[in-house]
C-alpha cells in the first residue's frame, strides 16, 4: 500500500537486529519528515563509506586503512598484545584508558559445537607476531565462557615457549560477555592477571 | 576509536527516533557483518528511492508519481473521501480491507497551542475535490482528541452546505491515536459513525 521505495526502505530497516516492522516504519518516516535531503544524504554517504572498511593486517582491529590507528601510533608499548575476540572488544577496553599495548582481534572464538577451530580464527598473524616483533607478553582477554576459556588455553600452549602468555583475572562475572561489563570491572580484570601455567 | 567511516555510520543510526548508542552499534555492526556489499547496497537504493517521494496532487498520500496508486484505482468509490491526519492513517484503515472509497490527508490537525491553523493544512484541495467531483459523503477520520474534534468540527462547518459529513464513531479508545487501534476497533469506528450536525 506504500509508494514502492518506502516499503524497500521499511524492508532493508527490518533487516537490522531487534527491528521489527512498526519500529521500521518509524524509522524510514523519521527520514521521510526531515525537511530536507541532507539527513537522508549523509546516511547514504556513511553507508558508501563503511563497505571501504577493512580488517588491519596487522591484529585484525577495523580500519579504514591497511594498518589500524593503534597498530601506527608510536606512543603504544609494541611489547604487549591484548587479544580478543572482536573489535567491539578493543573499544571496551580502550573506554578505559588503562591499556598502552596493543591489540590482537580474534574474530571469534574456539567453539567445536559452531564448527569454529583455530584456523578459522586470526591466530596465523598472531604467532607471526609474537615471532617477529619482540613481544613480551599476550594477554588473553577472551569471554569468561568455556569457549573463550577454550581458546585462551589453546593460544597459553601454543605460545608458551615463545613468550609470557597471561589471562585476565575473573573479576569479570563468569557467563557474562566482555563487551557489557563496565569500566571499573574491565581495569580489575586487567590489573589481576595471572600467567597460564 | 572506531574507523571514522564506521564512526560516522553508528552517528547516522543515532539520528533515528529512540536509537541510542549502544543500538546504533549493533546495527552498524549488523551491517559490517554480513558476508558482501549486497545489503548496504540495497540499504542504499532504499534510501535513494524515498528522495523521489511526493504527496498524491489529490488525496496528500504518498507516492512515487504525481497521483497515488489509491486514487488511481478504478474500482474505488469516488464519491466517499475519508479524512485522516497522517499517510500512516490511510495504510490502518487499509488494513481493514473495509473501506472502498478514496482518502484525503490533512497532514496534520488544528492544533492553536503549536502554532496550526487550518491554512497549514490540506484543506484547500479537499475544498475542490468536493466541489468539482460529486463526493456524496465526507468521513473525517482524525484522532479521538481534542485537537482531532476541533478539525472535525471545522471540516463539518466547511462542508455542511456541499455534502454529507460523517464522523467515525467513538469505537475507538478516547485520547488513542488512530495508528495505534486495532482492526476490528476501526472497523466498528466505521459502521457507527454519525452525521455532524
Amino acid at each position: 500500500m506504500y509508494p514502492k521505495s518506502l516499503e524497500s526502505l521499511i524492508n532493508s530497516f527490518m533487516r537490522l537486529p531487534g527491528v521489527g516492522r512498526k519500529t521500521a516504519e518509524r524509522y524510514a518516516y523519521s527520514l521521510l519528515n526531515s525537511l530536507n535531503d541532507e539527513k537522508i544524504d549523509s546516511f547514504i554517504s556513511s553507508l558508501s563509506g563503511i563497505k571501504s572498511i577493512k580488517r588491519c593486517e596487522k591484529c585484525g582491529f577495523l580500519t579504514d586503512n591497511y594498518i589500524c590507528d593503534i597498530c601506527e601510533n608510536p606512543i603504544r608499548d609494541k611489547s604487549i598484545v591484548l587479544v580478543v575476540e572482536e573489535p567491539k572488544d578493543v573499544i571496551a577496553i580502550e573506554r578505559c584508558n588503562e591499556f598502552s599495548g596493543l591489540y590482537h582481534v580474534l574474530n571469534g572464538v574456539i567453539s567445536p559445537l559452531n564448527g569454529i577451530g583455530p584456523e578459522e580464527l586470526n591466530i596465523d598473524t598472531l604467532l607471526n607476531r609474537v615471532e617477529k616483533d619482540s613481544v613480551s607478553e599476550v594477554i588473553v582477554a577472551t569471554s569468561a565462557t568455556v569457549e573463550g576459556e577454550t581458546t585462551a588455553l589453546y593460544l597459553a600452549r601454543l605460545l608458551k615457549d615463545k613468550t609470557k602468555v597471561s589471562r585476565i583475572a575473573y573479576g569479570m562475572p563468569v557467563g557474562s560477555s566482555l563487551e557489557y561489563n563496565d569500566e571499573t570491572t574491565i581495569m580489575k580484570a586487567l590489573e589481576g592477571r595471572n600467567t597460564i601455567n
